[in-house]
């Protein structure tokens, strides 16, 4: 239907009207269009329904809450996220090159998609995740941890491997953070030679 | 009146009939109240008002708005952060021990207080701060830039200077947002190991 960076206002257009087929992928795209338009989840269940043309029973049969709803877009992140950084790791030989390349994938994804990011890594849907959601974001971790296993050629459960992916999280989430937060007072090609600059001072401890 | 440590329920009593003196102070301490009681930036400076016992006219001599007041609020925050980060420096004898302890106070200010932490980096207040309180989240930030200057014994304005603390102030940052967050679903004690492993192996490599 469309992908967590196609899903705009013109599918709100596309599911408009929508009366069969998949009607939950249309109501999570629907959801996924208004959070990138509006950069907010002050959606009502009821106005999404309206848009995409089904009753509010209809879409109760996929979905019991708006906070559902949003879960399942927080679990379509995660899985553009993880599709994000896997293709970044891939086109790079090096494993460290792809790891790099991995975290700027990280903190190109919460620029192009703040809201999104936000309701991921937010206390709701760490707290309200169902098995779906959960299950994308260890993915997503997952990721994260075996690209660090392989870049210091140990086990991926090495207490030092959870250490060195956490910290490397936490450089791309905060970064991520500081960006979208604007925290910092520079031009978007400024923003774009911090981030790199950053990235490579963290990278060059992984040689 | 209170510190933002201390403002809490007890203050709303202290600050209630209040009729003279520091009135602009004593709304800064009911709002830090509520922000730590209640975790939400959601209440009306009216309902403040009420509570310290004076006219919404009184108050509107120190804030036009509510936005202001949050404002104010923010500025504190950034005058407490700093305090912390500078008591951490100055009981530790060695430049890269005290760099590590204001890491640590860092990522503790804002377990402590999540919801001042997420206003004071949020942008709203980015976007909104007044001059007193940019000049607040500039000591803060400069703080961490000096140290690093220390630590690697360059010029503040060297560009690597610039991105090493911007590195650093990634990971704390990252780091806070990632515990506040819910993002680790461990303990409260196996976070604060997890804090301090991650803490020593990005200060690991200011020696």
């Amino acid at each position: 239907m469309c992908t967590v960076s196609t899903c705009d206002e013109s599918t709100l257009q596309n599911v408009s009207g929508y009366h069969h087929g998949n009607l939950r992928e249309a109501l999570v795209a629907a959801g996924l269009a208004h959070l990138n338009a509006s950069q907010s989840p002050d959606f009502s269940l009821r106005e999404l329904t309206r848009q995409v043309g089904v009753s509010a029973n209809a879409a109760y049969r996929h979905f019991a809450s708006k906070e559902d709803l949003l879960t399942a877009m927080a679990a379509e992140g995660f899985r553009q996220l993880t599709a994000d950084q896997a293709t970044a790791m891939q086109v790079n030989l090096r494993v460290a090159d792809g790891f790099l390349a991995a975290g700027r994938a990280y903190v190109l994804f919460a620029r192009r998609h703040p809201a999104l990011f936000r309701l991921m890594f937010s206390r709701f849907a760490a707290s309200n995740g169902n098995e779906d959601m959960k299950a994308a974001a260890q993915m997503a971790y997952d990721g994260l941890r075996y690209s660090m296993a392989a870049v210091l050629a140990k086990s991926a459960d090495d207490p030092q491997v959870v250490v060195s992916a956490t910290h490397a999280w936490s450089v791309i989430h905060g970064l991520s953070h500081l960006i979208i937060d604007g925290q910092f007072d520079l031009k978007t090609a400024d923003i774009d030679q911090l981030m790199d600059a950053v990235l490579r001072h963290g990278g060059a401890a992984l040689g």
